[in-house]
This record gives C-alpha cells, sequence and structure tokens, in this order.
C-alpha cells in the first residue's frame, strides 16, 4: 500500500497528540483541532513531515504518490468549496503554510492568495465588484511568491511599486486606481522575468507545486539549521505543509473579518472583546485606516453572524479550557474561524481566568497552578506606573529592570542626603554610579535605586529586591557626578539636578522625569487561592532571605516557610554600630577584640529575637559573619580622620589597617568562614547572640528554630572547627542561661571544593544551603561585579543562552549541586538541602532545584510566591513528563 | 596454644615485612633487622603491638601470658649478655622503648638504665670504676622514670638539681662531685615520694613492669591520638616496647662511643666520616665538654674495634644498600651497633652517592631515581651563597624563600631604575612592596627581587621562577618606602638605603647586609646520568613555562620536552611594543583596533619564530592573551598624560578607559577567552603572528610544531567559536602564504566549569592543559594575591596541611582534574592532557598527575629536573604500591 503523506483537515482523530504533531506539524495540527473541535475552519489539508523527509531523502524530489495524493485532496477542496482552482468563474485560493513540530518564527513567509493569475483575477474582480482589491491582491501575490518561492529580492518590487505611487502622486497603496494597479502588476511581473529569467508561473497547479517545494526547502536554510541548533530543536523533524482554502471578507457588506478574546485579557472579566470591521480583509484591520467597531456592535449589523460568533466563545473555551484569542472572517453570511490561540494576557487577568475556570469546572486545579508564568505574579506585588501617564510622558534613560515595581522620588546622589530627606517625610530616589553596603540606609531610605554601573545581580540589585525596593541598575545612558550633584542623559540633552522629579519603573527599567501616578497592587483574593492550590503540589518548600522582622514579617504573608538565609552583616551598619564593629576590626589582640564585640552582642541579640518572634515555629538560617572587614571600615579621608580621633589612635593606624585589609580580588579573599578561623571571637561573639535570642524568645512563648550557617567553607577542616566552637559556645550560653534550645548547624554551600568534598563536610554539617551567587561565581570564573563587561555580547553572539546569574547554569553549576547533593545524602541521610542564591526566587532555577531533590529554595519576600508557583509547577510538570510541553 | 607476644631480636626472620612492621613496630623490627643482618646489637627482647592491643582490649591488664613470656626473655637476655638484672656484682640494665608502624616522633621518651637502683648502682660504680659517673646515671633515670613512667613534673627535678649546683658552686652538672650526686639522689627519690606518695621502686622488675606499661598508655595521650588523626595514621595499631640490654662506652679505655657515616655526607665521596670518645657515653659527645677525635684516628687508639669498624661500613651498605649513618659503643673491646638509619646527605651527596652505588651494583637504577628527593634538585641548579659566609653575616629579615638561588647586588626601588643601573653593568636587587606586571624589564635586569607582600606564588614569586631568578618574597620584616628610597627593618633597627648592598638566598628566604661569596652550581655529570635513568622509567613526560628564545634553550638543556606554556602578554611590555598595545586598547572600533594590532603582530611574529626555533622538533604551546587589558595601561597622572599626547586623545578619554576597564575581581574578570571573543581581532592578530612564525620556521629547515591554547574557557561555546576563528584565520594565512603547517588548537582548563563540561569542549579541543593556579583558585575561593592573609593561619591550625598553591590538592581540585581527563577522554580519545600551572614543578604534584593519567606536565626551566625525576618516581611508586614507604 502507497504511503498516506496528504490529510484533510477532518482526517485526523487526535490532532493533539505528539505524534500528530510530529507528522502534521503545528500549524497543521492547529487547523486539524479547530476542524475537529466543530469551529467552521475553511477546508484545506496538510502535507505530512513524513513528505519533507522523503523528498530530502530522494534527491529533493517529491516521493512517489505524493502528486497524486495532493490533486485528489485539491478536488476535495474544490468539492467542499463549491470553487474550483484555475476556474475563471468561481476560483479557488489557497494559502500554503509550513509548520515543524514546535513553531519556528521567521522560518519561512506563508503564500496567501495562491492560484491567482491574470485570469482568476479578473473572475475575482468581478465576484467581489472590487477589481481594485482584486488586483491589489494579486499583485501583492506576485511580490510575496517572488519573494519567497522564487526569490526575487523584495526591494525590487518595492522600488517598482514607490516608482509608480510617485508617479502617481500616491501616498497610501489605497490611492492607487484599477489603472495603476495593472501597472504594477505588470511591472512585477517583468521584474520577475528579468531576475530569474522565466516568466511568474501562471498555472495554478504550478504555483502549488513551487510553494510545497519552497516550503520543504525552506527546513533547511542556514538561518533554520542554526535556529534549531541554538534552541536545540530536531533536525529529523521536518516540516508540514498546509494547504487552506482563501476565504474573504470584502465580499460585500455581509462579510467582513475581526479578532475577538473570550474574556477580557486585562481584568479577567468574563465578557465579549475584541472588534471587527465589515467588508474587509485581515490587512484592512491592520492597517489602520478604518477604525473598527466593537463586537458587541455586529448584533446590529450581522445578526445572524453575531449570534454564531457567541456560541463561538463557549465552543472554544470548551475545547480549549483557556481564554483564547481568534481571528474570523465573514464571507456572505458564513462565519469562518481563521485561527485561535491562548490569548495574551496580564498577570491580573491570568490569575482571575485561572482561578475562575476553576470555579466554573472548566481545569483542573493543577491546570490552573500551571497556567500562569510564575513570573507574572511579580506584576501583582509592586505599585505599577499607570501605563497610560508612561505612553504620555517622556523616557529619558533605560536601565536593566533589576528589581520591580515603581518608584516617584526627587533625585539625590547621597545615601546620607537620601536619609536626611526621607527623614524629613520626602520621597527620593538615590541615583548613584554603582552602590556600596555603606549605601544600605540611604537605599533604605529612598523611593527607588537607579545606577549607571552594573547589572541585574549588582549590589544595588540585590539589595534593592531584598528590600522588595524598585531599582533601575546598569543605565548607560545616564552619566552620573555626585560633586556636580546632577546626572545627565546625553542623547536626550537633558541634566537632572538635584531635588528633580523623577519616575522609575523597576518592571521595565525605564527612568521618566516627572511624577507619573501610580496604579496599585495588592496581595490576596485570587492569587491567595492560587498559591494554597500550588502548595499541596509542590514538594520544594519556599523559604525567605531577610534580614529584619520587618521583612520576615512580609514574607511570612507572602507564604515563607521559613528564613533560608538571614545575613548578618546588614546589622553592623546602622550608626550606632558600625562604630563598634571598627573598634572591633582595628584591634591588635583577642582580647581587645572581644571587648569591642562585647558592645556588639546586644545589638545582635536584640535583631535575632525580632526574627524569631516574627517566625516564631518556622527555622530562621542565621549566616555568620561573610563580607571581608575592609567593606565596615570608611574610606574618605574625613571620615578616617573623625574615626581616628573618635577610637584614640592615629589617622596612620587606621591607613594601615586599610592597607592591610585592602585586597586585589575581595570576593576571593580574607572572608566568611575564614574570618571565623582566624578571629574565632567574632563568630562567637554572633553564636552567643543568636542562642541568648533564641532563649529570650522561647522564655516570651515563642518558638525558635536557629539554624546557624557557616559561610564560604571549602574544606571540611574549617566545618569541623566551626562546628566544634559552636558546640563550645553553645555549652557555655545554656549553661550561663540555664535553659537549652535546639540548633542546628550547617554550611552554606558557594566554592565549588565544598560541592566536590560534601560527603566530608556533612558529616559536621546538618544543612547544606547553596549559595548559588557564589558558586556561579566561581564555577564561571565570572565576577559578578564584572561580568557587566562581557556578559550581553556573549548573550548577543549565543555563547550564552542567559545570563548565569539570573537562570541557574544546569550544566556546570548544576552539576556541582548534583555531586554535592549525592555525596552529601550519601554521608548524612537526613541533610536538609536548600538554597538562598538570587536563583531560589527564578522559577527555571526553582524547577531545576526540584528536580535535583532539593527540600527548600529561599528567596527574597516579594520572590515567594513566585517560587511557591514555580515549586508546584516543577513538581506537576515532572509528573506529566511532556518534554516539549513549555506551560 | 598460648599467644606469642614476646620476640627476641634474633627470633624474626623477615624483621622488613609490612607484617613485623606492623607486629614489632618500627623500633623493634629496625633492631631484629640490625640483629639478622649480623650487627652486633646488644641483646634484647620486643613485647609486640598485639600486646599493647590485647591490653586496651582487657581493661588496661596484661593479656594472659605476657608476664610469664616477659620473664623468659629477661632470663635469656640475661644469659647472653652474663649480667643478671638486680644483681649486686654484675648488674643488667635495660633500656625500654616505644615504637608503632610508622615513627611517631616525640610521643614517648625513652627510659634508659631501667634496673638501677641504690644497690646495683654501686655495682655499676665499682665495675666502672666511675662513682660519679655511676650516680650521675642512677640520678638520671630516676628523673627519666619519675617523669616518663610517673608522671613527676620534670622541672621538679630541674630545680632540685640547680640548688645543689648552686650550693655546690658548680656550673656544669660534670662540676659535681660523689657527694653532690649523692645528694641529688637523695632529694630525686625524694621528689618522687612527695609528688606520688609513693617511694621510688627499688626492684627492677616492678621498674620493667611500670616501664612497659606506661609505654603501652602512651598510645593513647590525647597528643598521640590527634598526631595520628592529623597524619591519618592508623589508631588501631598499637605500639611495640623493646627491651634492650644497656651498653657503656665508659668502661675504661677500652671502652667508647661514636657516630659515622659509611660514606662523607657532604661530598658523597667513599671515605671514612666521623667522629668517636674514649671512655665516654653518647651524652658526652653530645655534651660536648670533651673534643671527639675523627674516626682514623682509632686505628692507633683502638686498633682491633677499628678494624672490626672498618668491617661494619661495607657490612651495614651491603645490607642497608645506601650512605648509612650509625652510632656505636665499644664496652671493654667488644663493639656494640646501637642504631643506623639512611644518613642525611646534601643534594650534591645524594646525586653522587645514588650514581655510585648503581655503578658499585649495590643498588639498581630503579632505586637510585628513587633515592633522591627532587625537590633536593633546586639545590644544584642555582648558585648558591656560601653557607661559611652565611653564619658569619648579620641576617637582617626573613621571608618567603620564594625562588632558589642566590642574589648580590645593590637594593634599588623602581623597575627603571634597575634597568638603567642594569645597562651600566651594575649588579641591583630590585625590592618592591609587590611586583606588577610593568615590573617585568627591571625584574630581568636586577640579580634578585625582594618583596614585602606577596606568597610563594605572588607576581614575584611566579615570574622569578619562571627566570630563574632569586626570589625573597613577602617579607614581613621590612617596610618599603619607594619615595624615601629605602626599607627599614623596625625589629633590628636597619635602614637599608638605595645602592646598599644586599645579599639574598632564595632557597631559605633570608635576607643579608653586605655581598656574600657565592658557591658555583652546575648541571651536568651524575645529575645527568641520573635524570636520563629516569626519563626512561616515566609515563610523563616534562614539557616547560617559557616565554623567550632563552628560556626556551635553557629549559631544553634541562631536558624539557617542549613548552607546555608560553604566555604571550609578556612579549607586551617592552617599549616597543607597549604603545601599541595602548594604541589598541584605546580604540573605538575594531577598524582602528586592528590597526593598532597591525603593528604588534611583527613584534609576536618574531618572538615565536624564536622560540620555534629554539624549541625545534617539539610542541610549542602559546597561550592566546590572558590578562585583563587594564593591566597594559599607565596607572600613573604623569604617564596617562604623556600617553594622551603621544596618541592625540584627550587625558579624559583614558581615564574614561581606565575606569571602564577597572574591576572589582579582575581575577575573575574580563580576561582570557573572553576578550578573545567580545574583540575577535585580537586574537586574529595573534594566531596569525603564530602561524606565520612557524611556515617563517619551516621555510628555514626547522620543525615547528604550534599549539595554540585558549585560556580562561568556561564553556564549549567559547572552544567553538574559538576553534573556528582559528580556522578561519589558519586558512587565510596559509593561502597568503601558500604554505601550510599542522597545527592543534586547544583548551587551558583553569575553571571549575570547563572541567565539569569537558566532554563537550573536548569534542572542539586537541588537548586540555590544566591552568592548576587559576583553578585552585576558582575551586577553593582563594585570591593568590589576598589568601595570604589567612592561608599562615590555616596552615598552623591544622585546616590545611599544606598551601594548595604549592602542593596540588588531590580532593577538591584534583576531583575537578580527575573528571575532566575522564569526561575528556570520554569525547576524545586521543586526548592529549597536560598540566602547565606552577603545581607542575612540585613534586606531590606531579606524583598526582602521574595517577591521574595525564600525558605531561610543564614547569618553569627550573624545575624541569626536579619534575622530571618526581615523574620517574611516580611511575616507579606506582609499581611497587607500598602504600607506606615515604622514599
Amino acid at each position: 500500500m502507497q504511503k498516506k503523506y496528504v490529510f484533510m483537515f477532518d482526517e485526523t482523530r487526535n490532532p493533539n497528540s505528539e505524534s500528530s504533531l510530529f507528522l502534521l506539524g503545528n500549524k497543521g495540527a492547529q487547523l486539524a483541532e479547530m476542524t475537529n473541535a466543530g469551529l467552521n475552519v475553511p477546508y484545506g489539508f496538510i502535507i505530512s513531515t513524513e513528505a519533507c523527509n522523503k523528498f530530502y531523502g530522494s534527491g529533493k524530489k517529491w516521493p512517489n504518490g505524493l502528486g497524486v495524493q495532493v490533486k485528489t485532496a485539491l478536488v476535495k477542496l474544490e468539492k467542499k468549496t463549491g470553487k474550483k482552482f484555475g476556474s475563471v468563474k468561481n476560483p479557488l485560493f489557497v494559502s500554503v503554510r509550513s509548520g515543524s513540530y514546535v513553531s519556528m518564527p521567521g522560518m519561512m513567509d506563508t503564500v496567501l492568495n495562491l492560484g491567482m493569475n491574470d485570469e482568476t483575477v479578473e473572475a475575482f474582480a468581478k465576484l467581489t465588484k472590487n477589481p481594485c482589491a482584486a488586483l491589489d491582491s494579486y499583485r501583492r501575490f506576485i511580490n510575496m511568491f517572488g519573494d519567497v518561492v522564487m526569490g526575487v529580492p523584495h526591494s525590487k518590487f518595492e522600488a517598482a511599486l514607490d516608482k509608480v505611487k510617485e508617479k502617481a502622486g500616491a501616498k497610501f497603496d489605497t490611492d492607487l486606481t484599477v489603472e495603476h494597479l495593472r501597472d504594477v502588476v505588470q511591472k512585477y511581473k517583468e521584474i520577475v522575468r528579468k531576475e530569474k529569467g522565466t516568466m511568474f508561473p501562471q498555472e495554478p497547479w504550478k504555483q502549488l507545486e513551487m510553494g510545497v517545494n519552497a516550503v520543504f526547502l525552506s527546513w533547511n536554510t542556514p538561518r533554520a539549521v542554526s535556529y534549531r541548533r541554538i534552541n536545540k530543536l530536531r533536525n529529523d523533524a521536518g516540516t508540514g505543509v498546509s494547504v487552506q482554502a482563501m476565504v474573504f471578507g470584502n465580499m460585500g457588506n455581509d462579510s467582513g473579518t475581526g479578532v475577538s478574546f473570550t474574556r477580557n485579557p486585562a481584568t479577567g472579566a468574563k465578557e465579549h472583546y475584541g472588534e471587527f470591521l465589515v467588508n474587509a480583509q485581515g490587512e484592512d484591520v491592520v492597517a489602520g485606516i478604518r477604525t473598527p467597531k466593537q463586537i458587541d456592535e455586529m448584533r446590529k449589523t450581522n445578526p445572524k453572524v453575531y449570534k454564531e460568533l457567541v456560541g463561538i466563545y463557549g465552543k472554544l473555551e470548551r475545547h480549549y479550557r483557556d481564554l483564547q484569542d481568534f481571528e474570523f472572517t465573514f464571507e456572505k453570511g458564513k462565519l469562518f474561524m481563521l485561527q485561535t490561540r491562548s490569548g495574551k494576557r496580564t498577570a491580573q487577568a491570568a490569575v482571575k481566568v485561572a482561578v475562575d475556570m476553576v470555579e466554573e469546572k472548566l481545569i483542573s486545579r493543577q491546570e490552573a497552578v500551571l497556567r500562569i508564568k510564575p513570573i507574572q505574579l511579580d506584576q501583582l506585588l509592586h505599585k505599577q506606573l499607570d501605563p497610560k501617564a508612561k505612553e504620555k510622558a517622556g523616557l529619558i534613560a533605560s536601565g536593566i529592570a533589576a528589581s520591580p515595581g515603581a518608584a516617584i522620588g526627587m533625585v539625590v546622589f547621597t545615601a546620607d542626603r537620601a536619609a536626611e530627606l526621607s527623614s524629613k517625610g520626602e520621597k527620593v530616589i538615590l541615583v548613584r554610579n554603582e552602590t556600596s553596603p555603606e549605601d544600605i540606609e540611604g537605599m533604605n531610605a529612598a523611593q527607588g535605586i537607579l545606577t549607571a554601573r552594573g547589572g541585574s545581580t549588582s549590589h544595588a540589585a540585590v539589595v534593592a529586591r531584598g528590600m522588595g525596593k524598585c531599582c533601575v541598575a546598569g543605565s548607560n545612558d545616564i552619566a552620573v557626578s555626585e560633586s556636580l550633584k546632577q546626572f545627565s542623559v546625553q542623547k536626550k540633552n537633558i541634566v537632572v539636578k538635584e531635588l528633580d522629579w523623577v519616575s522609575l519603573d523597576g518592571g521595565t527599567g525605564e527612568v521618566f522625569l516627572g511624577r507619573l501616578p501610580l496604579v496599585e497592587a495588592e496581595f490576596g483574593g485570587d492569587i491567595k487561592t492560587l498559591l494554597v492550590w500550588a502548595d499541596s503540589f509542590s514538594r520544594l518548600a519556599v523559604r525567605t532571605n531577610a534580614d529584619t522582622p520587618e521583612d520576615s514579617k512580609r514574607a511570612r504573608e507572602f507564604g515563607a516557610k521559613g528564613i533560608g538565609l538571614a545575613r548578618t552583616e546588614h546589622m553592623f551598619f546602622a550608626e550606632d554600630r558600625i562604630r563598634a564593629m571598627r573598634e572591633m576590626i582595628l584591634s591588635d589582640a583577642p582580647e581587645q577584640r572581644r571587648k569591642a564585640l562585647a558592645k556588639i552582642l546586644p545589638f545582635q541579640k536584640k535583631d535575632f529575637f525580632g526574627i524569631f518572634k516574627a517566625m516564631s515555629g518556622l527555622p530562621v538560617n542565621i549566616r555568620l559573619l561573610d563580607p571581608p572587614l575592609h567593606e565596615f571600615l570608611p574610606k574618605e579621608e574625613k571620615e578616617i580622620a573623625e574615626i581616628a580621633k573618635e577610637m584614640g589612635v592615629s589617622v596612620g593606624k587606621i591607613h594601615d589597617t586599610l592597607s592591610a585589609l585592602n585586597e586585589f580580588n575581595p570576593m576571593l579573599g580574607f572572608r566568611g568562614v575564614r574570618l571565623g578561623i582566624v578571629f574565632p571571637e567574632i563568630s562567637e561573639m554572633q553564636v552567643t547572640a543568636i542562642l541568648e535570642a533564641a532563649i529570650e524568645a522561647k522564655n516570651q512563648g515563642f518558638e525558635p528554630v536557629p539554624e546557624i550557617m557557616i559561610p564560604v567553607v571549602a574544606s571540611v577542616e574549617e566545618m569541623r572547627s566551626m562546628k566544634e566552637l559552636v558546640e563550645r559556645t553553645a555549652g557555655k550560653v545554656f549553661k550561663e542561661k540555664n535553659r537549652k534550645v535546639k540548633f542546628h548547624v550547617g554550611v552554606m554551600m558557594e566554592l565549588p571544593r565544598a560541592c566536590l568534598t560534601a560527603d566530608k563536610i556533612a558529616e559536621f554539617a546538618e544543612f547544606f544551603s547553596f549559595g548559588t551567587n557564589d558558586l556561579t561565581q566561581t564555577t564561571f570564573g565570572y565576577s559578578r561585579d564584572d561580568a557587566g563587561k562581557f556578559i550581553p555580547s556573549y548573550i548577543e553572539k549565543g555563547i550564552l543562552q542567559e545570563d548565569p546569574f539570573q537562570v541557574l547554569d544546569r550544566e556546570g553549576v548544576g552539576e556541582l549541586v548534583r555531586i554535592a547533593v549525592k555525596k552529601g545524602r550519601g554521608a548524612r541521610k537526613n541533610l536538609r538541602v536548600g538554597i538562598c542564591g538570587e536563583h531560589g526566587g527564578e522559577p527555571s532555577s526553582v524547577e531545576f532545584c526540584h528536580s535535583a531533590g532539593l527540600d527548600y529554595v529561599s528567596c527574597s519576600p516579594f520572590r515567594v510566591p513566585i517560587a511557591r508557583l514555580a515549586a508546584a509547577q516543577a513538581a506537576l510538570k515532572e509528573k506529566r513528563k511532556t518534554y516539549f510541553e513549555d506551560v
């Protein structure tokens, strides 16, 4: 029996199956599915991908039988439409489209109106009573076919058209008369003859053959091949070809065309939404010359079609079980569906539709959870600039959308000024070349942060996200001068001075001059419902990175199941503490250091107590001091002089310490556990503060669950030594306070060596928490503060698919995580494993954490909902195992 | 049958076997072996380690039968010696010593003269006719036994002795009379009674029991347990106890004692070497009150003993097959061997003895090769400061022994000054806080380098070793002031000014004031012979890291089999090139950059040509540009102004570029392949220069074997892109020159991610060369420029066993190497794999490279002989598989 290569739209039982998708291509499968759904789709047929593969297998010739099968299908198509291919009375025109198992946008253009020639166009002109439209269709067809199928440069046609328009004094294509258009058609045909040495094919069957061949050949253009390589698509899949009858909305007032959504895509409300034009084709809607009408007006103009259309909404949603958008055309009162797809919607609409559809029993809770892109939730949690106002306002600069939300305030250029004005109730935007830990107070005081340098994981970006504060980072458009108290935007010739108002959109990275109005955001209702469902499917728990009771409370409201990372160093920058910290650093002997540390202890204890209280009953993972000590010392001469005076030491002494602590590569320097080993009294103080705070919390009736985390560990000996220190200190505290609390000691896994020796480290660590920021830095050898110099270029050139500081690199960093989990659990069965890097709130990375078998992810408070959703999706996707699905 | 716990010295057939070692302990096995060798060792017996383990297994009691076996052994001992334990006529005294399967120095002191009491001491006094000596032995015994066995603090005895000496007006112990000594003995016994509430045991058998128990118990002192933990020794091995008859050299003029070597340990010459004292005990030699005589004088004083002794030399060497040192005592004309061991020797002697012994057929070539510690060869390759002169001269400061050899010169503080004076024929020492690439010319001009900061892998150290130039790095003793042109040594209150003379010993890290005389070193003769033998056993080849034809030639003389790393960046710092380099960096567009690069090309080509010529027939691995571009830019305002003028750009422009290129963590910044991807024209120029130079060399009849190495690769996409660039460029060059050369493209493996994805990278890389310096930095997260702040403390606290920048870390870095080799060879069977980090010349690291299956190591020229020897030893050791052997 001969192989079946050609399938009519209504010939496929299960067009949604994987095998259909591979056989028919996505476009063909879609058309077959719409037909199966009982939608009135213009009829047609699909040439399978197998035909395409055979075509390549046999020297670029149609396989045996394909010709006969296409001709048979064409006859069926003619019968169904009542039109005839090449007929000079009622001609059939068709579209020819490509389509592989996944969409490869831009690989091959569509050819419309195939079947037109010098004769059929005249027949069409008579039928439509619109010779202009007919001729315009014909000249477009010659252009499209000439370009896509025959390889005549589009520009040649363009030039000819322009010449005619110029001569005719016509501004738009639509200004051309029938005579002009006949001239254009003539010229187009001549171009084809001149360029290709052959006449433009008049024979419709020949046109079809050539069109099909062109689609086949487009599968292996260099562009398509490299697209597949980059996107890791199968090279052996081949493309299908769909051939579909054209329908026309420009056949009179009983004809028309339109676009609609089954629900409101902006709000999610269940209402008709869309627009249409009578006696028009799709291009007319796009061209925007005539103003389309709202769908509901059709009730008056075309009541029969309207009634049918209203039925379509329900039919589509029942079949596709989602908010759909669709294109339709009605030809002489007959409604055709041209295309439908899942409708794009705002985050708000997405959540409302998903929750509503569960209530309408259209979809399951699982499906609802899978419907929302986790990252969309970000929009729902931050105040937004009013989109309408943005359009009107002047965009003056762009940068990296580092931390979403909106911020409006007066520009200031130092952290001190920000704090000063903020304390007076002013709203300010802190603008810096880049921020440093000393700017923390100012950042906290500001509405938003704008920096000229640094990327999506720069200090400004990380801290801002941690604070849930709007931040536009690394805006190359601006030049900041702290001394002149201004920033300038050269390409706009604008200078913005201190106290000028600006508005930032941290979700898009836009900077506007002036005060734009805001739109409120809220966490509750549908989104809360959805996330409760999500949690029920997740294997991963979601914790938060929080350093203060306020952040802890907020994160808990967002559903965090504990703290995965409480940094202790931010606590040292407040004015009352930094002095004692500096005194400690400038001490020469352990005793002197202990004295200075004793002053810091009550502050730390208070901080920890507040966090234990806010997180009562949930684990609180506290990381011991991490950054190099020089970060705490003053850098400016004036400050140095002040501190020297205060502390009664010489300026030279402070300079000596600064120079001794200065580092070539601070990221790889004297920090983390290295501080704790060399200066054990620092760790002793911190552990004492943590455990005393926990005892105090317990005494007051809270349930503290402290976890003590050792940072920057590279070897088991460090961990052994710190574990001993913690236990020794705990013994002392418990004896002194005459009360015990349960606590855990674990390790921040952020160096390759720790991962490679995880089995040994797990002997002394009760938990692992992957610090994937630093692990990414060391695994790639990228400094995240410097990688901005080459990462954009790397992404542009395809060396990197994504910024590994944003999306966890599964191949390298992920391999270390897998190695560490395997070795760690091998040595300690009940080892708790989490992640606390920035990746903890990034959906693809959360999915990786799920698949790597982690117990939890931890992220900044505002990312908690996103991570919860991503965790649920990872669990649900794993069950489905549909590798090509991209929800 | 009862378990045998006690072995007479002559009862063990094969004392050298592993099982004997574990059964008898190292000390016991040694004594048994000496006895077996026919040496007249004072007789005795060994209590096995099994007895010790049973002791612990049964509540610290002697196992059944041990008491009887010890008593039986004692009777045999009495019979053999003709003396009797506790006899008041001819008393037997014994020593009691510990000994486990490996030496644990300092774990347990020896107890000598056990068996002495108030009565036997009098008998001994009569026999020796020397009551003073007898009583002195007795009081020493009480002290030793009281301290070691009974736990009376040594200080108590010391105080009592001092009191008696003071009262007697005696300066030395030997000034004491019999009466004084009797007083001391009495006081010592009282101390024991007071401290322990018990009499000093007079019963010899009781003394023996207690002595044996003390040895058993010493196995589990906290000190011993932690020593085993740190050194990874077996906790279940137990200690043996050897009980041996004492012999006495102080029995008159027919008695004596001495120490000798079987050959001259300084030169290796085959001659009698050593000294002796008549009528004396070992302590007398050590005490240094009487001057010992040269061995050959014994021919006159004790001819019979001398004749016997001469026979011993040959006997020892035939048995031990090595240069031995040994201690002997003759008691009434009878010669006893007390101890022998492999004699410590200079590098020169070590090599000569090994080679001579092969010629004497005492040992095989394999054994000769295994005899030399590779690191010793360093001494043979560099000029040395005369050791005698060093003793007399004033040591003013110490630092890290960064690069061996000696250097004598006038102190200068800038590279320019060094170059200036050197060009006038002056010898200078460059003293800097630390060096930077801009100092290269000055370092090259200097005799040696002294820095105040930086460690064993600092810039100064690495470059100096590469140049084979003496360097003392990171001397904390000195404070350098470039502006005052001086350095000061506070603790010596010395200021050294420009043009003062100093002498450096790079092998010890010592700095001396003044000009010390030198001793010459030479590469040839025995050492060459030995290394030829070594090469015949090696699996690893040894290449060199060399950037110049001079270094290449030198390394080839030292036996290098090619270049494993030619850095291209050092080539840019000469004055005629740096300008073009800076022009390139300051260029805004690829075209401008290409123009500047075109100026550099001829220089690079010339450099490469010279290297290909010097290394004709051997592979030359050239690494493309590695360091961040800012290293090439001037830092000082004056220089910046000059360059701006020269290049016709504004000073601001240069500042802008400097600030744009400035990096927080340059080690993890915009460098290596990242430069090549973002600015492909740089790599194109370098590849062109390499291949044009190779063609030129080929045209002139040489055999160039170029390998092009891509640095700092983290992902396969980088490698793919660079491979394409190299091949594209090669095609162009070959076409232009109308000639081809074979070349290879490979990758420097220096980032964890490269190792983890080695299978993918190997698809595009023909070779891997591990850059273990950077790989260590990223694996540990240690910046080698900053790690000096904590590595010393880490080593002191036992967190690190060794500086991982000196000795390759097998557990972490090594694991990445193993992963990469496995994955890489899995993807490309004939992948060539080497190492070019500093570790390539470090013996333990070379051994690792051998076991990891690498093809070669590469190291600085002066390390080549060391690596050759280490490579051979690794191969030989692998065959022997004696895991406890430490040659």
